[in-house]
């Protein structure tokens, strides 16, 4: 199936909250989604962005039931490590009757191409373990599982322990 | 014990070098780390840092029999979530013999605070899962350990695989 993958524009938020959802509820993490397509469009496309995303879509001709070509998206940003700058891949989604194409291979890969263009020598990212399909599609591309591999948990503090925390510096 | 907590200047580079030597070393991953004093100066204290930090420091009198007088840190810097811009600390790292009096908790909490008025509702990091006094700090201030928690596993691809990622996009 033909398939293009290109950056993402502001036109694209409504389609990128959209498959936040889907890949949300696929996950079982809904709660977790508070940002909305408003809140996309000011943090990812202004002037100094927090986060990058580039879109797959198919041609009309593939479109879904509900008329959607745009199939799948990936959102990155930059972190920083002792190996310096790396690319870190918050989210890579593909509709379900889209998968096994090739599309999500696309997508990382080009996320690791314009990381690496940017400087990057190495891409992170999350996936719950029991992902199983996930975790394979990651793994048959070599990459290392940190926290099986050496012990890495992935730790949050969030709402009122978070506040807690903030009010505790004094200065 | 005084100790002052204050944003990291150039000028502090090669003590944050110096301690994320001491800390990799503790982690026994000291082959993770490539970046040189210049790499975080040129990183860190440029016109768009790719990183900040936080130095804490004690006075004259209580310097180690090494001479430092700055004797932790804390690297952070700003990612994106589905609950918006979030704070992630890389690292926090206190010399063994200032350890146990509240100055790790002091940086983490200076590290939420600025997080908090940069417009953050969380504070993300990774800890160890065999590093059980860095767990058990943690846990005591109510962080929640998705790893354990959720599932999340942290995931890598660097060296060959990441150049065969990037090389496999055709755009």
């Amino acid at each position: 199936m033909n398939f293009t993958i290109r950056t993402a524009t502001v036109e694209d938020c409504k389609d990128i909250r959209r498959m936040m959802s889907e890949l949300a509820e696929y996950l079982n993490i809904t709660d977790q989604i508070t940002i909305t397509q408003k809140d996309l469009k000011q943090d990812g496309f202004s002037k100094n962005p927090l986060f990058h995303a580039i879109i797959a879509e198919v041609p009309e001709q593939h479109k879904t039931k509900d008329g959607h070509t745009k199939i799948g998206f990936s959102m990155y940003f930059y972190i920083y490590s002792w190996k310096g700058q790396t690319v870190f891949m918050e989210d890579l989604y593909v509709m379900p009757e889209f998968r096994g194409k090739g599309i999500g291979k696309a997508l990382i890969s080009k996320v690791a191409q314009l990381g690496r263009d940017a400087g990057c020598t190495q891409l992170k990212f999350t996936v719950l373990n029991w992902d199983k399909k996930a975790l394979d599609f990651y793994l048959n591309q070599d990459s290392t599982d940190l926290t099986s591999d050496l012990g890495y948990h992935y730790m949050c503090c969030h709402g009122d322990a978070f506040q807690m925390m903030a009010d505790k510096s004094s200065a």
